[in-house]
């Protein structure tokens, strides 16, 4: 690592900032105080009256606090970034960044929750438990297989909508940036064939939202640690046991039952996802020489990808896209969880649903295309603002489409309010900053 | 209540605010983004390196992330203000008042988290689950008497300062009052016979307070809605298996064994306190008539006082203190509890003990002192601003004193911390009012 001058910068500035400013993110009022009289409206005589209007409907808990634009960021810090178990106390940066990317990108209040239970229906408990204050869930870096059944088991008894970044967010922007490669190099979904290097949370849900937009899942080709996976493996039946959601999976894919050496998994490959383990030098140039020409090879692996994109490149690759924001076609979550959220908030939903996720995708893949596709722009960057209330617009009308909504709204009251929202979240932090609460440059350095 | 127009007018106005501005806080930002370069620092792939140093050593989660400033404010919403069992979406609006207090009075980031589950021995699960996110926990209106044995065992369990506003806010601010209230009228602790109206959390916390700060339990008389209570009465053996805490109290007061009228517990008392539930009416003049000369009348319902302060008055109390914003002497919550975490949190508290407590009320009796001592002011307000460093400085000297800081600092630098992260917090408010992200008038109004 240590010829990674990118990270190492970046760490260096990251120890020494998040301890010069104590952390990312804070409460603030979103009222006025004129005075102190001002509290018997905020506080006790006044909030009475506002305690039993919800308690007399519980939904209006979504308009009278500010429960309507909140979620909880929740982790076990089972599975953080390339980290492994460390645990929730160390995974807490890693959600306070995600918090200050959903106010700053989506204009929506998360809080970070890692919590110290890892027994799944423990985890539930809690979780289900946190429900009167938000409006949605993101559960984050939490290990592969309880995620599933965490996620599944949420979806079917709570009320608000369920995300995990780790899965929705990661398939949301990898099937965006797909339906743009397949374009730019004349390929159809239908057909083309997809190596999933990697069978965790992310490429789990990859494959299945991939499968979900139309894709032939027996023309996948999964490996994982043990190498390729087929449905006549050794390991099947412990799978089914242990983890019926992969085995579920290896089922349906790999329909010519390609097995032994990783280089028969390229072969002929269109495609390649890689969401494993950091890099470099864990995909090899010789695996991508195999693949079909104008090959797609998605390595999103952090902080290091797979293969540096430039060995891809030299071993074939046509598109290369990576986690990093360094490098062009950053796959990056961030383009999408903001904005789902901004638009699940807004009608106020009850669920997240894969049809939600493919409809973001198929519009941030539209925002892209409208500037122009080439090798190097096949997804919008982060810093594309009009981008996130265009997806927010597209899911919230998906949701009222699909009877989700507790608010109905059309599609263009959705983009207006996503815009206002964005726009007075953006100004928030300029404001903070013209006012030196935020002080642009560290105080200690 | 229709006489009482102060009331009405904050209702009118908490109803209709609350639903314009869509609750009362929100997450703020409070690193710089100058541009989305900035992401590789507050997140992949920098925040790696913050991630993994915690990892280390778990108490870096003070140092690197938000964790240092921010509580949770939990209820299950049983027992909020005089509304009783109303449930954990209706008291949101309450524990959102609270956190605005929290940051507006305190500088102190407190999230709402009204919990669905309400069976004790889960509550202290999903609580203890939550501490790697906080450094502290409030818990707000839960029902008595589960809210002693929830509290007994999250303080033998966690490592961060956990305070029932209800028991040690209320408490803290009524031992304040009495300190100044015996001056005012030559009495001692000593000697002064005490009753206690109303035996839930509040009058229970507030007896055991009292009686910590030196005053004999003998001469303290307890009256719950059965009457006067007495070590013979005829439900002390319930009392035994349902509710522990209350019996061990009756157990040590009312030395004389005072039995029957309600009347007879006024006779040559000195004090009564308050805590049952809104009045007016609740509290009778002829009582307080028989009680001794410049008699202390504390009538804490909220949103209204078990007897209105004129009525006492003429009843013959020399001084009255009521929750009330709108009375003079508010001996109110939001006196203490803010600048109790301030302390706390500087000094990275891992408990707050009794000690501290009374720390804290003395600290906000001698402020009062300062000032002058009358009928009408034998507390400060909530709009001495200078008050809070002061008593912030005076908790955390305590709790280093006591061994209990994970970060030793003098009372000077706690104070002068304390007085910079309060008036931050007023100048980010200031700041937000005048860039006009929050509107001075409700846009809809």
């Amino acid at each position: 690592m240590s010829e990674d001058s990118f990270t190492n910068e970046a760490s260096r500035l990251a120890l020494k900032y998040s301890s010069i400013y104590g952390g990312k993110i804070e409460v603030a009022p979103k009222v006025p105080i004129r005075d102190l009289k001002d509290f018997s409206i905020w506080y006790t005589p006044g909030v009475a009256a506002v305690s039993e209007a919800i308690k007399s409907s519980r939904e209006l808990s979504f308009e009278y606090t500010c429960r309507w634009n909140t979620l909880a960021i929740i982790t076990d810090g089972s599975r953080v970034l390339g980290l492994g178990d460390i645990g929730p106390e160390a995974a807490m940066p890693v959600m306070e960044g995600k918090a200050l990317i959903y106010k700053y990108l989506g204009g929506v209040d998360a809080i970070p929750l890692p919590i110290d239970i890892y027994e799944p229906d423990k985890m539930i408990e809690v979780i289900k438990s946190l429900q009167p204050a938000f409006g949605g869930i993101n559960l984050e870096d939490i290990s592969s297989p309880k995620c599933f059944y965490i996620m599944d088991k949420l979806r079917e008894e709570m009320e608000i909508p369920i995300w995990h970044d780790d899965q929705q967010g990661t398939a949301g922007v990898i099937l965006a940036s797909l339906i743009n490669s397949l374009k730019l190099t004349e390929r159809k979904l239908r057909g083309t064939k997809i190596v999933f290097f990697g069978v965790g949370a992310a490429n789990i849900a990859n494959a299945r939202l991939i499968m979900e937009a139309g894709a032939d899942p027996g023309d996948f080709i999964l490996i994982d640690s043990k190498g390729i996976l087929h449905s006549e493996r050794e390991d099947m039946d412990r799978l089914l046991l242990e983890h019926p959601w992969k085995h579920d999976l290896v089922i349906k894919t790999n329909k010519e039952k390609v097995s032994g050496n990783l280089t028969k998994a390229f072969d002929s490959s269109d495609v390649l996802i890689a969401a494993s383990r950091p890099g470099p030098d864990v995909i090899k140039k010789e695996w991508i020489s195999k693949m079909n020409g104008k090959a797609i090879v998605f390595t999103l692996a952090n902080p290091i990808p797979e293969i540096w994109p430039w060995e891809a490149r030299e071993a074939g690759a046509y598109i290369v896209a990576t986690g990093r924001s360094d490098f062009p076609n950053q796959a990056n979550n961030s383009l999408i969880f903001p904005a789902v959220f901004r638009g699940v908030l807004d009608i106020r939903a009850k669920a997240i649903t894969d049809e939600i996720v493919i409809s973001a995708a198929e519009e941030l893949a539209r925002c892209a295309e409208e500037k122009g596709l080439s090798r190097d722009h096949i997804i919008p960057t982060m810093a594309e603002w009009e981008v996130y209330p265009k997806v927010a617009a597209k899911v919230g009308e998906k949701g009222v489409e699909l009877g989700l909504a507790r608010k109905s709204m059309s599609k263009d009251e959705i983009y207006e309010r996503a815009i206002e929202i964005i726009g007075r979240s953006r100004r928030l932090l300029k404001s903070l900053i013209e006012a030196k609460i935020i002080p642009l440059q560290p105080i200690k350095e």
